[in-house]
This record gives C-alpha cells, structure tokens and sequence, in this order.
C-alpha cells in the first residue's frame, strides 16, 4: 500500500450518504444508487443505513451486494440491523456470507435460524468455519462463551520466539489472528504474548520469558459481568476458559460496548415501562410491548382513584380542591423520579450496593426535605394568593412536602427492594413510583382538607 | 515471567473486598487493612472503593500509599473517583504522582486544578511529560485532541522495517508505547503500523509497503462524534490531526466507553430533571441540581390545575369526578413517557434521523390508537360498573383514549423539537410531556363532562 491510498480517510462532518443513496433510489436509478454504496467504506455504509427510514436502500444492498461485500457491511452493522439484512436470506447465500464474516457474528446468524435451515446452512460450510459455531452454540447466548470468538492463537510456552515468529509468518492472510495465548504443556492458560514482546525478544527467549500476566473468565459467567471485567482491568480482550482450564475462546473490547449500549437502554426502557428491543418499526410489537404496562399502570391508578372518592363528600363542598391534585401527585412523583434515576444508574454503574442503603436514604430524605419545603413555599403562597385562602395555602403545601418526601424515599426503597429481589432495579420503577406518591399525596391532602373544611 | 505467576488470576465471583477492608478499618486495625488494599490488584481494589459508603478507604489509601502505588490505581478509577482521590493532594505529591500515569489522566488531574497550585506542579514534572500537558491541555476537554494520549510513536514511511524494529528494541521498558503510526517527510500521516506487520514483513521493506489504511479524526472534533467513529469502524485507536495534518495524538478505546457511558447516563438523568454531575455524595449539590426542574415543573403544571378550576362548578355537582382526573392523566403521561423513552434512545443510538418524522409519528398515532383504545376500555367499564353510571365510563374512556394519542404524539414531537433545536432531546421532557398530557386530558374530560352533565 502506498502513502497515497493511505492517508485519504480523515473524517470530518459526517454526510448523510444513506439519504443520497435513497434519493438515488427514489428517482429511479438503482445502478447509481448501487455504485455509491460500493464506492464508500462499509463502516460509513452500515452507519448510514442504520436508520428506520432506510429500508429501501437495505432491501437493494441485500439483493444486489455480493457476499463478499455484505459480508464486510455486516462486521460494521448493529446486531438489530445485521439481522434484519440476514432475515430469510436463503441457505447457500447466508452460508456464503456467513463464512466471509467473523465467527462470532457467523454463530450467531446460525444460533437465530431453526430447524432444517440451521442445519442445511451448517452443512455448507468450510469445516473449519463449522467447528468454530459448533463450539460456540454449545453455550447459551448470554454468557461468556456464547459471546466469545474463537478467533486466536495457542502456542506453547516452551516454544521459542524465533518459532512463534516463523509460525505467524507462514500463516495465510485470510486466517491472521491478533491475539495470542501461551498454554503450559497441560494445555492451561499460561500468559498473553503480545506482537510487541515477540518483536522486542532475542529469538531464542522462551514464549514463557515474554509471556503477561492475563485476567481470565470462565465459560458459563455471565455476559455482561465478563464486559464488566474486561472494563475492569482496562483490557482489550479476555480469555475464555473451559472447566478444565483449557482456553477456549476470547472476548474482545466491542463486545463490551455492546453490552453496555444494550445495558444503558434497557434500564431506559424498564424506568418507563418499555421492552429493549422495542425499535419504532413493527405497531403490533409496540403495542404487545407497552399495552401490559399502562395496564399495570391503570391498575396502580385506580387505587388512587378509590383514595380520591373516599372524599367526595369533601369535594362536593369545596370543589376547587380538586384543581391541587395534580399539583401535589406531579411535585412528589417528579421528585421521586429524579431520586430513582439517580439510583438506577448508580447501582449499573456500581456506585452503590443493595447491602447498606441507610446513607442513601438519609441522603435523599435530607434532599426532600430542602426540595419539598422549597416547593411548598413556592406552591403554597401561589395557592393563597390565586384563591385568596390561607388555609387552601397552608394545606396544599403541607401535602406537597409530605409527597416530596413520601417521593423520594419511595424513590430509593423501590429500586433497592427490586435489586434485592434479582430484578432489575429499573423495572418499570415509574409505575410503582407513581401509584405511591398518587395515593399518599392525595390521602394527605384530602384527609387534612376533611379536617380543616369549616375554614375552607 | 514463569508460568506459576501467570495463570492465577481467574475472575469467578466478585468478592466483596472494599467491604472487607472497611471492616478492618472499623476495627481499628489501620495496618491490616492496608496489607489487604495492597495486596489485591489495582483494578480490583479500584472497583472495591468505588462505592458510596467507602470513603474511609479511600481516605487511607490516599494517605498511606505511595505515589507509585496511587498512581496505579488511579488508572483503574472512574473519572469521577479519581477526581476524589486527587482532591486536595499536596502539590510535590501530586507532581510525583500524575509522572506515573497515563497522560491524558495527568492532564485531566492538571486541568482540574487552578491558577499559582497548577503552575507549582506543572513545574515539578518530569520535561517530557510537562511537553505532553502542554500539548493536550492546549485544547477544550471536548474535543478529540482534548481527550487523546500523547503516548505514541511515529516512524517515517521512508524507514526500513528493520531500523524500525531496532528502534523499538532500543526503548527503555518505561517508554513503550503500543500504537506506532507512519508518516510522509512532509509530516502528514501515511498509515498505521502494526507490531504483527513489522513481525511478519522482511527487515528491508519498507514503512510505506505495510502501513494499514488508518481513519482519523481533526483536533477540533466534538469528543462524541469522535467516539462515534472510533466504534463505527470497530477501531481500537483514532489518530488525532492538528489543522496542518500532523499527528497530534490518538483516541483510545477507553475513552470511547467513558463517552458513550456518560451519554447514557445523561439522557436518563435529563429525561427525569437531574443532572449529570449528581452523585448522591452532597445535599446541597442534589437540591441545586433538582430544584430548578421541581420548580419548572410545578409551573407547568399550575396550568393543569387551572384548567380544572375552570370546572368547579361541574366538579362541585358531580364530585366523583375528581376520581378519574388522575386516571386519566396517568394513562396519558405513561403512553407518552414510553414514546418519549423509545425516541430519545433512537436518537442517541442513531437510529433516528430529524429529517423525517412523520414515519414515526405515524406509528406513535397507530399504536398509541390500540392502546388508547384498549385502555379505555378497560378503564370504562371499570368506571361503569364501579359507580353504576355508563355515561361516566363513556366519558372516562374518551378522555383516556384522547389523552394517550396527545400523550404518543408530544412523545415524538418533544424530544424532536429539542433536537432540532440543537438542545439534548431528553432534556427535561418527561416534565414538558406531563403538562401537555394533564392540561388535554382534563380539558377533554373535564369539558365532555360539563357538557354531559344532565346525564351524569
């Protein structure tokens, strides 16, 4: 390669090629529109066919691409576009691409297919190819192993460097790998051999002289508790080893942003009642989606409901009462949520653990009490001036401090007690949030305003 | 490095050993505790003290280790905790200790300091490391070059394969780096130099014949989008340029999970009205942060209570009424809250572009029409039968059916709104959503039932 063609990628603002390439496809010219998606990067392809609105140009790139070039796009594409574009793609095709692609993603375009396709697929590919899956699918998805590729490199630690070198110079260029373990004579894991020690050794050294100390996982842990071991040690990969000790695979850096992209949405989504693969695209899967929460949540309300017609005696005799509780649910719901938030991320982000909560709730109960007493000024003053009626005044901000508070200690009781229970502790958090700060609020509120009637 | 030392350290259960440690302290033994911080790796003694309730700990580890040792650690920490540990350190320690850390985090530690104590430790350190501060300090935080390390070495593309290998083999163990890239005589970059290619190529070729095409990004660049290519093209390292096209440094992939966490935890915390920054260590900082949205909030929805005030006369005949308003305004602000949740994630993920709303507003509409309905249902004949009043239940379910598509539809228009206008679409939108999705609802409810009110 020569300096010319080397030194052309400098990315600067990012252009919408994807909407040029639809525009193209709009007015008709698919072999102008094929001949721009060719000539740009498959990194800058994939990024720019990410969006809901480019089916179009997907449906063209799988009919037209070769394998050989979906292959590239897919090792760029988010695992919910890549599958999209492997979707009923036939067996010969998909075991084409499959085998162009890196193994991890090639098992899991395996792992989605059933029955008779998997195994028609399967039986298509170089053997090489299908012993790596074969591995791979015998773990569930969700752990270490079931993420891992088997693309690496075993050598002895009795070897030397000399050979090491002469081995990964007579490899073939399709088949280079980039990382390297050292295993004892039992075949365990015995250190990482970087390319840098093999290049800075004397050829005679021992791979065992140059070989690093390596942090380890076993098959079965959990996926996203090896991410968070590879972010742990600031590592860039992390070897898979079997029961016996034995490497088997390694988990590399982008996995680990997976899992933590995927990690940061669903706790998004959980907080406000909504699935992580929800994706805008299919109304059905919405709806199957959301529906049973907002039934939930009907259900939840309903007590506040009931709290609310237990004082419509009240009500009827001072009907402007009514006008102060969503004043009162909004001020203690909103707070809560601010303190659930705060603590859902906090316990992802492992700043504080389900053992000793006490601080926390000291910490937020002190926070309510400035917040809720600063709101019930603000809301109580407004109330007597608006009504010209200090006790309506006094009373709403009475309930309004009272909810704050019944809201932020609700906020952190509520992600701890689902942690506890091995839930996460965002599951749809809202909603129970809510229907506490609903019926507390208005239970204050409407039981003092019973109370204090004759001088409402 | 013998095998012995190499193979120990499999990661299987998270032990508690910040909690262990604290213990020891409780105890009073100072010494104990010390051995057990010293004697376990700095990453995982670095998650150990990353908690809320360890700031004992971390109080001892800050004054009885050694600068080295901190130093360390230090490279393990959050940024957040490392700005905790450096807090008010002393100005020849903290010299001492920012010489044994990467750059970009002795930097960061220079950075956060001010006026005459950031002169006084700058003029402490070591030439070469005060070159590189220079340097990056030089830029915004961020930017690309704010956030890249200094830590790399560049080789002419002239030179031979062989001279680069000698010139490697002649660095002190200190001095390593790990990313090499090439460049021209004029300076601009020819391409990345891998350790694999210089091992595989003969010693007579040239730079220029193995150097890999390399993307990179300008100074300037906005550290998220920088971050945003390094995991659009799955690299591990992104070569920073200054205007005149020289190599100024690179972006690491560790930086790019900083970002995309931080991204993360920002939409959540925005989506609820807190800030980034909150980290439920001080009172104050919590109700400075949270106050200002409370009180937003409480504006808002003063407008939801004056609606209903407009209605006092027919909540004063038929009290019951108050029941549902939060029934109503429940079903409406979760439906839009899912929607709001599901858009922003889009956003942040890319999945969505402003350019073209409406086929997302369409399926908001269609979806929010199912489970508007399905709702109503639900919540009319619960309504029907609990108070005996079918005009009621009617009313109910037309209210709630009406406030969930005004609910899904500012769920999309709100977060896209702040967008375009170049504001974070999660900014506070569930308090913008809630006023919308009260004032409507009641409005809908409130006013159907005055004109129905004969019947009710």
């Amino acid at each position: 390669m020569t300096t010319d063609d080397t030194d052309a990628v400098i990315v600067e603002e990012p252009v919408d090629l994807g909407a040029r390439i639809a525009e193209l496809l709009e007015t008709g010219d698919e072999t102008k529109a094929l001949e721009l998606a060719r000539s740009i990067h498959p990194a800058d392809l994939a990024a720019s066919i990410s969006t809901l609105e480019q089916t179009a140009v997907r449906d063209l790139i799988r009919r037209e691409f070769s394998s050989n070039e979906l292959g590239k796009l897919l090792d760029f594409l988010d695992p919910h576009y890549r599958d999209l574009m492997l979707d009923g793609v036939a067996p010969d095709r998909l075991a084409e691409i499959v085998s162009v692609v890196e193994d991890d993603i090639a098992t899991d375009a395996v792992q989605d297919l059933t029955g008779p396709e998997a195994a028609k697929v399967v039986s298509i590919l170089p053997d090489e190819l299908r012993e790596s899956i074969h591995r791979l699918v015998d773990y569930p998805p969700d752990t270490a192993a079931g993420r891992m590729t088997g693309r690496l490199k075993l050598v002895s630690d009795g070897a030397t460097v000399g050979e090491t070198i002469a081995l990964l110079r007579a490899e073939p260029e399709d088949q280079r790998v980039s990382i390297i373990y050292a295993i004892t004579p039992d075949a365990q894991l015995a250190g990482l051999v970087t390319f840098r020690a093999l290049l800075t050794a004397r050829p005679n050294q021992l791979i065992s002289e140059i070989a690093e100390e390596v942090v380890s996982v076993e098959a079965g842990m959990d996926q996203e508790e090896a991410a968070r071991v590879l972010k742990q040690y600031n590592l860039t990969a992390l070897p898979v080893l079997d029961p016996e000790g034995r490497v088997i695979g390694t988990l590399t850096a982008d996995d680990l942003l997976q899992v933590l992209e995927s990690e940061a949405t669903e706790d998004m989504f959980l907080l406000a009642g909504v699935d992580e693969e929800e994706n805008l695209e299919s109304v059905r899967q919405s709806v199957r989606y959301r529906l049973p929460w907002l039934y939930a949540n009907l259900l939840t309300v309903l007590l506040a409901a009931w709290v609310v017609s237990m004082f419509d005696d009240t009500l009827a005799r001072v009907a402007i009462l009514a006008a102060f509780l969503p004043v009162v649910a909004a001020q203690g719901g909103n707070a809560g949520l601010q303190t659930v938030t705060v603590v859902v991320r906090s316990i992802a982000l492992g700043r504080i653990a389900a053992r000793n909560i006490m601080p926390i709730v000291r910490h937020e109960l002190a926070t309510g009490v400035i917040t809720g007493l600063a709101s019930a000024l603000a809301v109580g003053i407004i109330a007597w001036v608006w009504l010209d009626n200090a006790v309506l005044g006094g009373l709403v901000a009475v309930a309004v401090t009272g909810d704050v508070l019944i809201g932020v200690a609700a906020g952190v009781l509520i992600p701890m007690l689902l942690h506890t229970m091995k839930q996460d502790p965002a599951l749809s958090a809202s909603i129970w949030l809510t229907t506490v700060t609903d019926v507390f609020g208005f239970f204050i509120y409407l039981g003092l305003a019973t109370l204090l009637i004759e001088w409402l």
